[in-house]
This record gives structure tokens, C-alpha cells and sequence, in this order.
């Protein structure tokens, strides 16, 4: 398993009674690259006061401890906003705000702060926060680095609610900078006055005319205020998300840039978005998370909402990773514990802009098919068999139309393609009634989840633009709830006259198919409402042990928890363990046991298949001299003597403590699946069996587990059990634990088996 | 091995001496759904003479014998023209192309042909073809199925040198469409007219009017002509690819929908581009392949003029081969040997309507990088994280500058990020001169292939448009062949300001990112000039053996081809195993030999790893009782005695019959690489070496072959010279071999041995 795991460690500093304290995550990489990645964030180590460590530790991060959920309204919905560092400029990044405001049509108080000017744009300037008349919901940061830590802690000092803070010059431009930053989390701590940024582009809210935002993106906004939240740690591609999402008709009403995040982070503003009636979709950006558990928290929260969230987190590679480092102050965490955080809370990874700004597209439908049987109908074979292909990739059903109903499809049209695809062929263009027949039909008298329909160009041709049109409003009338997506290529009236009617366009038919799977994926995560919950702890349940233990004593901390073990006994001389073995029956496995000897067979510890009285007592006495010859040191506890288990599948499950999420359970097949394929997925503990079997899913030698060449199918349900009782246990003993390898866990045809186990305390590292 | 290879059959039948010998080609689906891909196709056996086949036989395509490449200039340049089924009405099939040509400036003949009018859209019209004054280049066929036949005898009698037949109700309709399809092949044949379709949607050149075509399109299509040609045999999804295409700016000059494919196939028309001087890239859209051989030979030649061939093909999956199949009359082939193919050859096979549209857009810029060095420029972190992401994923290079540029760009910006992504930060907004010495340095001061610059909508912007479109006008003049892509998002103006500068412009840098490797990978396979030849047959290569051998003749007679196998001989007797186990020295292997014993384990015919004169006289005697016990029947050769293969590690080189494109050779890691994952690589036969690594290269386990847990690395040259000396002799033995499984090949850390062949010749199916 340790090929597949990036060490990690986590070092709790006590840093004094006035402040809290202060956990420093450091994450050990067994890849390349270790020291160009390090020096970026070496800096930040020594100016949070830790001293220098020198590689393998290669990238670190500090977070600090959890600050209470208060709320952001002064941020997002301020009645008053205050610009230090205001400009007459427009162009300026202090100007830019208020220039927006005024002609947004910001109905609150601005006042610009400038002590040079007695006027800004218009509006009468104050020369310090002091002299503003009130206690102002939101200032807006926008003086150099130099003193932007006294104006924020002016702001406090006035009373002010919440700051958004543009000016850049902090963690991300090493050490002077990352102290300074500290000091600004320490005001925000202090005071209790809510802080964006530093090194941010800003927040808005469109439906107010609130642009707390130095950006130029204001210009190019040409739509209304929508219902999908854009929550960024880049400013730059917040911007660029925000703009492409504007060409692809999605719409934004609130849109934050978190930049450094001393204090307000991605998790609080997806808490945000949860709970605001404004927001029906999360459109998310993200490089590294510190506050991992509000993360998963906030994410929990807008599923419970079904609200949509898109993510797309980059820094998956060592070349992406080595990016964030110099980007942000903040810790690319294990791409694998990412993807098992998303995949658990139903969050929806997108791998582009494009495929980010697409599925939200499809998501301001609004609705999400409660299964995975699609229909696709077409003008195009062509398009069809693309359409076919593209579904089969992304899990959905083609599931074949019933034979009746392809029957009376081949009435209406004798050659057309009524399988599923159904293929209208060129004869519906004469006849666009016949389509209707056979979408209807389709409709109907099937049992079709979802229906993606390719149009080609048809929709936007001369002759048979308004025929389709008047076709397709007649589909969305007699079928209000129908799930469909229509691809078509055309201008923007005729894609947004299928818009009005209702239907998602999409050019690509390959992206429409992506489209649906991903509203198929929601549905089924907004569906999940009796998923089951994680196992009770056993009573008797051991704890983790607090130092090293053998494989026996952790085959029997394990057993408490739930997940049985083979039988077996440990024997303290050949004597004993030929009596052992004759209890068990028939072969048994020799192993040697000792709390200071973690990998058996590098000292030949391990002898499988021993039967007879003879050979048992000969491989004992063998096995206790390998160990005395070869680690004199270590204490002894004996020789295991196992039985061994005929048949199954040897599956891999562990336990892993990820330095920002915590403890996470790793499933994967034995040998070269976990070795070479990396062929892994996991979750953050504790979860229960239905999540268990949806893990066990992912795997690509999942087929394995089914039965291959004859063999009978693994108890998957046994298996499920087992993970979900290995991460109660794993939960249970949170920062006790650094790692966990069940390796193997036979998963039988009934049941399974433990027959090899190693626990790793936190403290034995 | 057959768990990956659809079972496939050949029968060679000679039709009779006046017609040429025809192919019929059956495929014995193992998968499910058999049944429903019967019935569209049966009736197309039928039509053609044969018998109808039950299933399991469930797709079935009859290809011609081959026809001499004749020109298709009287299909693509006609400078007369004939419309049989003229109409004066200008939306109909009959009358659009006349329409079109007559708007779009054909400066040809037109003839239209149409018994009951005088004239038609104000042309003469003529009652039949035998009237028209001359014998057209190329007569459009636009009347109904039932006359369609005689009307195409009529061009052919009249000299007609081409037919572009629109009319549908042929193969794809069944039984008798397929008989009148057939009876147009013959026509083609014994006239020497050229036909394209049935079936199709036609043809066009732009830059001539000539709209050989009754799509919509003509009327939609803004840009010139531009270098792209497109064959599609999809009438349909031609229309959509041309129309996606021009809102992307790629413009076409040549378009083909093959339909049908009577006569002239989609091999040809990319023939026909590869050779022509308005054609530089080669878009395909392609559901089943005919003749394999011209399309190969096509792809080669395309490629070694440095053309650029992008490929859709589609019906990967089972539902999708299930459309193709209800679509056109053509067999879609196992996707396993188009993926060879197509990497064999250089073409780039494209997931989606918008990536084949991307790379073809990027390859009208008309150069490629020679590396994978690829250098990532932003005004974003996080757009530069993303792009590195995309680039490893891609398999590019994201090399870090050298030091000293680091520390020289560091100068300049003194918190950019220098590494690779180039991170200009901000600060460049305010300093546009910034970003041009940081893109000189890195241009100038290192050595990469390619750059991306991630601009966002800074050039979009009102302050920066200007600045920024001077910087890049002057990056291209300083460094006119730089690979520079621009990824930013901005309005139609933008794009065209920058793509006039020679920058190909993608909104989402991630498709700028994948475009970019595409590029890369036509680069590399532009230059492989130096490839190496396939080997030489080696003097006294035996032939393949017509009736099945037993595993240690068939590991002879591979060894004639230089696949070198483990030492071994047969024994008849225990006496002569004890002989043969005593001259090899150290354990052996013990296998039952028979030509009608494939599968020895099933009646336990192998013994591994025995040693002593006592335990080999055993164990050959055990040998030869099971196999007098249970295939009495079996002609016994003997018992084989082999060395033991210490270490390496097991893989399987497998040669197939494809029913389309010949003999092919596979590729895969022994045990659940092959059976479990489908880990597999495929190249059509013969190749060299090179080819052999690139092969081996792509499975996903490839790991294994660098050694793991400290086992040495394999030796590749050894194993690659194997995989092209087995390609040699599957070429050779092309029509005699059924597949042959070299099940293990141990490759070793210094050469590599075949423990176990298996040839099937194709008569013992």
C-alpha cells in the first residue's frame, strides 16, 4: 500500500496560551520533484515560526484551528461598503469598485477612504475608516502591501464587519509576506471582523449591484443575474470561469474569490451557497484546501439541498502540483483523498472549464433523472452510434426499445432505426409529424430515464426551422417532465428558442451525452436517501494500539471491530505450535510474530502450506532461528500458525491518515492491481456499506471479484462489511492511527478473511 | 487470449468465372445482443447470394474484390455535369444542387434531365441522358430507388465518366435494396464509372461551385475554402462536421459522404487528398471499413505527405456497433485493430465532433513541435496548474526553465512564478513589456518545442486589447516559427486578431493543451523517418503448419522465425524424459504433447518444477496414464521436457486473423493484465522494432516491464524484436493462420524465451 500513499505527518504545536494552536501539516513525497516543490513553500514554515525542514518534506501548510461558521451577509450582502485606498481612476483597482457600484446600480452607502482627495468619482471621501460615518458592513482592501495590515486592523478597530482584501504581497510571495498574513488572520480572529483575501479579486453579488471587485468582468457581464454560485481560489480563473460560463448562457448572481484565505475559505462559501435561496448550483475552483472538514461539511450541506456542485481541482500531477505550490500558500492535498471527498459527497469533479461550465448549463434545468436508461433519437445514424458509444462510456443504460414499440416505430417508418438508437432518417424531414409519433411513442410506451435527441442542423435550416420548432413546444407540452437534452448546431436564436422551450442545447452530441450523465450522476446522488450508515462500533471494540503490534495482536484489534481474521494461534515454541496446527487441520502458514519485524518475509518469516507434525515443528524451529540470526533485537512474540484459506480473491483494504481529511479507508485487489495498476479508491472513514459496495465498484479488475475463468463470485456484501466496519474503526481512533494494511483480505465466495494484517500507530513514525 | 478477440471467420467463395471472386466476412459476436445485430444484416447475406447464417453469426459485410485506384477527378472536378431527376424547384432533392451551383458560380456544364420539362431553374432540360450533348464527367442521381438502377445503366451506357447517387432503399434497407446495391457495384465494375453512394448525401468543391450535394449546407457556409478535406460516410454527421467546423474557423474546400460505398470508399477519397494540393489536413468520419487494405495504404500515404489525418470512428461499444450495424451495410470492424491502424499509420483518432474539429483547426497553422517539451505562459496560477495538469495527462513534457532563466525572469518579476508554468502574475497588466522579455527568455533562453499562453480575457479587456495584441504581433515577428498557442476568451474580433497573427486560439486552455499534443504527436510521427523496417525472415523460416501441432512443434517452428523458446525436448517414454531432464540440469517442466490437446491444464497435462530421475520417470508415466484416461482419442506425441524459467516476467504475444485488415499481432502482460483488464496493444503485421516499442509502451501495465519490488528491468529490445519477428511471420503465413498465442513469453532481464506456443491454423475452424 505504501507505494500508493504519500507519507504524511502531522505535528500539533502548542504555540502559546494566547494564541490557538497552530497544526502544521507536513507531507512527505516519494516522487520527484521534492525540492523544486519545496522552496516555494519553505517560507511560509519559517515565517509561521517552524523552522526549515529540508527535503523529502516537501510541501507544507498551515492551518489554523477551526473558526466558528459565522455568517457572510456583510460580505455578500453589505448595505455599506467602505474603499481604502479609493481612486478618481476608473481604471484603477481602487477606482474600478466603485465605478461598478455607481453604474450597477448599488443601491447601499459607499464611501471612498483617501486622505488626499475630498472627493472620489463623485462621492465625498474620508481620509481614514475612523472618520466614516458608520460602522460599514464591508471594506474593500485596495492599498499596497505595505499598509494594508494597519488599514485592516483599523477596519476592526472600527467596528467594521467584514473585509475583502485585493492587495497581494502575502503567503504567496514568501516569508515577510506569509507573516504579515498571519497578522491579518490574527485581526480577523481578534475581532471577529470577517476577512476575503488577501491576494484576492474580489466578491459579488449581481442582483444588488454589488461589485466588490476590482475585476473588468463587471463590462462583460450580458446576462441576468442566475442561479449558479462561482466560488474561486484563483481570481484570474474565477474571472475566466465567470466569463466563459456568461457565453454559454449560465448565469451568476453571487461569485467570490477566495485568494489566500486567512480567514473566509471555499468551504465556508459553499456553506454559503447552501443555505442561500439565490444559489441552485456550486460551480467551484479549487487548488488545495486547508479546512478540510469544513469542506466535507459544506459539501454534505448543499447535497442535503440537492444543489449541484461542480468542482474542478487542479494540481492532480507533480508538474500541476509544483503550480499551486508557487501559486498559493496552500497544501495540494492527496489527489486520491480529493477524489474519494467528491465522490462521497456527490460532488461532481469536472477535468475543464468547458466541462464545469457545461454541466452547470444543464443543471439550470433544474431536474435530474432518477435512473440511468437513456433514449436517443436521431436524424443522424451517424450521431446516433456517437451518441451510443459516448453513453456506454459514461455508465449509462441503451437499454433496447420494447419489441411492441419498435414494432409500431417500424410502422410509421419502414427503414428507420428503432432499436436505440432510433433513427428518424431523412424521411422525418418530410414528414416532421412522424417525429412527434416517435418521440411520443418513446415517451410513452417505455421506460426511458432520460432522452437525448440529435438534430444536426435540421432545427436551423430554412424549411424546417419552424416545423421543429412547433414540433419540439408540442413535445415540452404534452411532456412537461421529460428529461431531454437536444444537440443541434445553429445560431444563438435558434439555440435560444429551444432554451425557452425548455430543452438544454448542446452542439456536440458527445457533450450533450455527458451532460445527461452527469444530471443522471446528481440524480442518483440526490437519491441516495437511504443509503445505509456507517456500522455501530462492536461493544468490546479494542483501541488502536499506542505502539507497534504484531500481526496476531492486530488481526485480533481488528477482529473486535468486526472484520473476522483467520483462524489461528500463536505458538510459543514448535511444540506448541504443532499442537496448534493440528487443532486448525490440514495445512497451516508458519509466521514468525514480533511487534519489531513489520515485513515477515524479508527476513523468509513466512513458510505457506506446512502440513504433518514434523514439518510444523521443523518450520517452527526454522523460522524462530531466521529471526534470532537475523534481528537479534527484536522481541519475539512467537510463531503464528494460520490456516490457509483455498480459494478467493485477495483484496487489499487499508487505512490511511491524510494529513487534512483524516483518516481515509483505501480499497483494492492483491498483487500487481495495488502494486503496478495502482488500481485503488477510497474514502474518508466513517461511511457505511452502501458506500463501501460503490467503492468496491470503481476498481478497474472489479470484473475479478465477479468470477473469472469459472471461479464463484466474491460475497461483495461481506467484503462492503468489512470496509465499512475497518473505517468505523479507523474514525473511532482518529489520530492514533497512521496507517492500516489488510493485506490480503481474502473476500471468499461467503465471507472473508483477514489473513495478514499490520497496524502502524501515529507515534511509532 | 480469446477473451479479447472476437472470433472471426473468412470464407473465400468463387462466384463464377464472370464475376469476381467475392469475400464473404462473418464475425462471431461473443457478446450479447448477437441476435438484434443479425437481422438488419442478414438480409444484405442473403441479397448477395449466401445463405442465410444464424447466429452466434452476427454481422456480416460482402466486400468486392479490390478495384484498381482509378482517379477521382471526374467525382471532384467535373467540368460537365448531369441531373437525373432535375427539379425547378430548389428546395427539393432534385433541384437544390442545380440551385446551388447556379448561386455559388459553377462555371461547368449543367445538364438537367427530367422527361416532363423543357427547362429547369432556366437550364435546358434534357428527357434523358442518352440526349445530353456530351458524356458528362458526372451525372447526379436524384430519382426514387425503383428507377435509380436503370438510370445509373443509362449514365454508364451514355460514358459516363461518375455517379454521385443520393437515392436511399439500398443495403441499409434490407434483402432487396442490398440485390439492386449489388447490381450498382457491377455496373461501376464493368463500366469503369466511378459511383459514390448510394445513399449518400453527396459531394462538393468549393472553390469551383460545384455542389454535387442536396444538403442544406451550401447555404450556411461563411469562410473560404480552407485547406481541411472531409470524407465522411455518414451523410448526416458530414453535414454536422462541416458545420461545426466552419463556426470554429476551419475551413474545407473538398467534402465527400461516401454513403453506401458501392464503389468509392472512404480509403479512396483520403487517397484522393493525399495526393491532392488542396488538401493539408484530412478530417474522416468512419462507421465500418470494406477495404481495409486501401484504407491503410491511404493513411500511409497521407502521412508520409506530411498530412495530418484526424479520424472519428465510431461504434466502439456494443450499443454503438448495434446502431452502426442498423445504419449502413458495412461491418464495423474490432475497434481493438482500428486503434492499430490508426496509430500505425499516424492518424489521430478523435473522441468527439469538437476534438476532431480543435485539432484540425490547430493543424491549419501548418507546423508541428519535433519534441514534448512543452513551456506553459499565464497571467492566471491557477489556469497555469490546470494546463500542467492537462499536459502530463497528455503526455508532454512540462520541463522546468533552466536555473539561470529562472533567476533571470525572477529578476524581472520578482514574485512570478519561473518554474514551468510561467506565472507573469498581475504585475504584467501593469507592464505589458514584462510579459514580452518573459516570453523572449523563455523563447530564446531554453529549448522547448511548444508554448501556451493563457491570457484569460486580458486581451479582450478595453485597457489591454491594444498592448496585448502589439506584444504578440511582436512575439510573432521576432520569432516568426515559435509553436504558440493562445488560450483566452473574448469576442469573434479578438479571436480573429490573434488567429491573423498566426496563433491557433482556444478558449479553455485545457483543449489548448490537448490540441497542442495532438500537434506534438503529428510531429513525431512526421519525422519518424528512421523507423525501423520490419525484420528479414530468417533463412529456413518454416511455414506455418495447415493442421494443428502440438505445443513443441508450434514453439519449433516460431523459433525458425527467431522468437527464441526455452530448451526442451520431447520425450516418448519416461526413460527418455529422465534422459532429457538429466541434459537440461536442474527442474523441469512436464507437458503432455498432443495436436489434439490445446488446453493441457484441463486434464492436467503440466507438472512443474520436478527434479530427480525418480520424480520426472513419475511424473511422465502420470502424464501419459491422464492422457490415455481421458482423450483416448488423442494422438499422443509425447511428453515434452523443459527447462524452468527462472524470474522475468510473463507476457503473451498473440497473432489474429482480422476479417478486415489481415493478420494483426497483440500485445499484453500473462495473467490478469490479459484476462481481467483487457491490457492489451494491438499493430497490424508486419512491423519493426520500433513500432514493437511504441506497442509495448501503451499498456497500462508497462510498469511491470521497468521492475518492481527491486526485480530487475526487462529486457525490451529482446522483447520488442520478438513481438516484430512474430509480426514477420504472421504476414508471411497471412490466410493460414486462425491466431496464435505465445502464452508465456518470459521476458527476461537479458532476452526472453517462449515457455508455450499455440498456433491455430484457419482451417481448423
Amino acid at each position: 500500500m505504501s507505494r500508493n500513499i504519500i507519507e504524511k505527518k502531522e505535528i500539533l504545536l502548542e504555540t502559546g496560551p494566547a494564541e490557538p494552536a497552530v497544526r502544521l501539516f507536513v507531507e512527505k513525497s516519494l516522487g520527484e520533484g521534492a525540492k523544486s516543490r519545496l522552496e516555494p513553500v519553505a517560507g511560509v514554515a519559517r515565517a509561521a515560526g517552524f523552522p526549515f525542514l529540508a527535503p523529502p518534506f516537501a510541501a507544507i501548510t498551515v492551518a489554523m484551528s477551526e473558526i466558528p461558521n459565522r455568517s457572510l451577509l456583510p460580505i455578500l450582502r453589505p448595505e455599506s461598503v467602505a474603499v481604502i485606498g479609493a481612486s478618481d481612476t476608473p481604471s484603477r483597482i481602487g477606482g474600478r469598485p466603485i465605478h461598478s457600484m455607481k453604474t450597477m446600480g448599488y443601491g447601499g452607502r459607499i464611501y471612498p477612504v483617501n486622505p488626499r482627495r475630498e472627493t472620489v468619482q463623485g462621492l465625498t471621501a474620508y481620509p481614514t475608516i475612523r472618520d466614516v460615518p458608520e460602522a460599514v458592513d464591508c471594506a474593500l482592501i485596495a492599498v499596497p502591501a505595505a499598509i494594508a495590515v494597519d488599514a485592516i486592523r483599523d477596519c476592526a478597530g472600527r467596528g467594521v464587519k467584514s473585509a475583502v482584501v485585493f492587495t497581494s504581497g502575502f503567503a504567496e510571495q514568501g516569508e515577510d509576506g506569509a507573516r504579515a498574513q498571519a497578522e491579518i488572520a490574527r485581526i480577523a480572529r481578534d475581532s471577529g471582523m470577517r476577512i476575503v483575501g488577501p491576494n484576492c479579486l474580489g466578491v459579488f453579488a449581481m442582483d444588488r449591484g454589488w461589485y466588490g471587485t476590482f475585476t473588468n468582468a463587471p463590462d462583460m457581464l450580458d446576462l441576468p443575474p442566475g442561479p449558479v454560485g462561482i466560488v474561486s481560489q484563483s481570481g484570474a480563473y474565477g474571472s475566466h470561469v465567470l466569463l466563459v460560463a456568461q457565453k454559454r448562457g449560465v448565469g451568476s448572481n453571487f461569485w467570490v474569490t477566495t485568494g489566500n484565505e486567512c480567514d473566509v475559505d471555499l468551504g465556508e462559501v459553499i456553506d454559503f451557497y447552501a443555505e442561500s435561496p439565490e444559489v441552485g448550483i456550486i460551480a467551484v475552483y479549487a487548488e488545495g484546501v486547508c479546512n478540510a472538514g469544513r469542506l466535507r461539511q459544506a459539501l454534505g450541506k448543499a447535497r442535503d439541498a440537492r444543489k449541484p456542485v461542480i468542482v474542478m481541482k487542479v494540481g492532480k500531477t507533480d508538474a500541476g502540483a509544483r503550480a499551486a505550490a508557487s501559486h498559493t500558500a496552500s497544501l495540494a492535498g492527496s489527489d486520491a483523498i480529493y477524489d474519494a471527498l467528491f465522490r462521497q459527497t456527490g460532488a461532481y469533479r469536472a477535468g475543464t472549464t468547458e466541462e464545469l461550465v457545461d454541466v452547470a448549463y444543464a443543471c439550470q434545468y433544474g431536474s435530474y433523472p432518477t435512473g440511468r436508461r437513456i433514449s436517443l433519437q436521431t436524424i443522424s445514424g451517424g450521431g446516433g452510434v456517437q451518441m451510443a458509444d459516448d453513453a456506454v462510456r459514461y455508465g449509462l443504460d441503451v437499454a433496447p426499445l420494447p419489441q411492441p414499440v419498435q414494432d409500431r416505430l417500424k410502422a410509421l417508418i419502414p427503414f428507420a432505426g428503432t432499436n436505440n438508437p432510433v433513427d428518424f432518417t431523412a424521411q422525418a424531414l418530410n414528414e416532421p409529424d412522424l417525429m412527434l409519433k416517435n418521440i411520443g411513442l418513446t415517451i410513452e410506451e417505455a421506460d426511458y430515464d432520460s432522452h437525448i435527441v440529435f438534430m444536426t442542423s435540421v432545427p436551423a435550416t430554412p424549411f424546417m426551422k419552424k416545423p421543429c420548432a412547433d414540433l419540439f413546444r408540442t413535445v415540452r407540452e404534452r411532456w412537461p417532465d421529460v428529461q431531454m437534452i437536444m444537440s443541434l448546431v445553429g445560431g444563438r436564436d435558434v439555440v435560444e428558442a429551444y432554451e425557452k422551450l425548455g430543452y438544454p442545447v448542446f452542439e456536440d452530441p458527445s457533450l450533450a451525452v455527458r451532460a445527461m450523465a452527469a444530471l443522471t450522476r446528481f440524480g442518483d446522488v440526490f437519491g441516495r436517501t437511504g443509503d445505509s450508515a456507517p456500522p455501530a462500533a462492536p461493544p468490546g471494540m479494542l483501541p488502536a494500539p499506542a505502539e507497534a503490534v504484531g500481526e496476531h495482536e492486530a488481526k485480533a484489534i481488528l477482529a473486535s471491530a468486526g472484520i473476522p481474521a483467520v483462524r489461528e494461534s500463536l505458538a510459543a515454541t514448535p511444540d506448541e505450535a504443532v499442537a496448534a496446527a493440528a487443532a486448525i487441520g490440514g495445512p497451516c502458514a508458519l509466521k514468525i510474530v514480533s511487534p519489531d519485524i513489520p515485513h515477515k518475509t524479508e527476513i523468509g518469516g513466512v513458510l505457506l502450506n506446512v502440513e504433518g507434525d514434523d514439518a510444523v515443528a521443523e518450520g517452527a524451529r526454522t523460522l524462530l532461528r531466521r529471526a534470532a540470526e537475523q534481528t537479534p533485537e527484536a522481541r519475539i512474540d512467537g510463531v503464528l500458525v494460520s490456516e490457509m484459506v483455498a480459494g478467493g480473491v485477495e483484496t487489499v483494504l487499508g487505512a490511511v491518515h491524510d494529513p487534512a481529511f483524516g483518516p481515509a479507508v483505501m480499497f483494492g485487489l492483491g498483487g500487481v492491481f495495488v502494486e503496478v495498476l495502482e488500481d485503488v479508491s477510497f474514502r474518508l472513514a466513517p461511511f457505511g456499506a452502501d458506500e463501501a459496495r460503490r467503492m468496491i465498484g470503481e476498481i478497474r479488475g472489479r470484473a475479478l471479484l465477479d468470477g473469472v475463468r469459472g471461479a464463484p463470485p466474491a460475497d461483495l456484501d461481506a467484503l462492503a462489511d468489512a470496509l465499512a466496519r475497518l473505517s468505523v474503526f479507523a474514525a473511532a481512533n482518529a489520530g492514533r492511527i497512521e496507517s492500516i494494511d489488510i493485506n490480503p483480505f481474502v473476500a471468499l465466495p461467503k465471507g472473508g478473511v483477514a489473513a495478514d494484517a499490520l497496524i502502524v500507530p501515529r507515534t511509532a513514525q
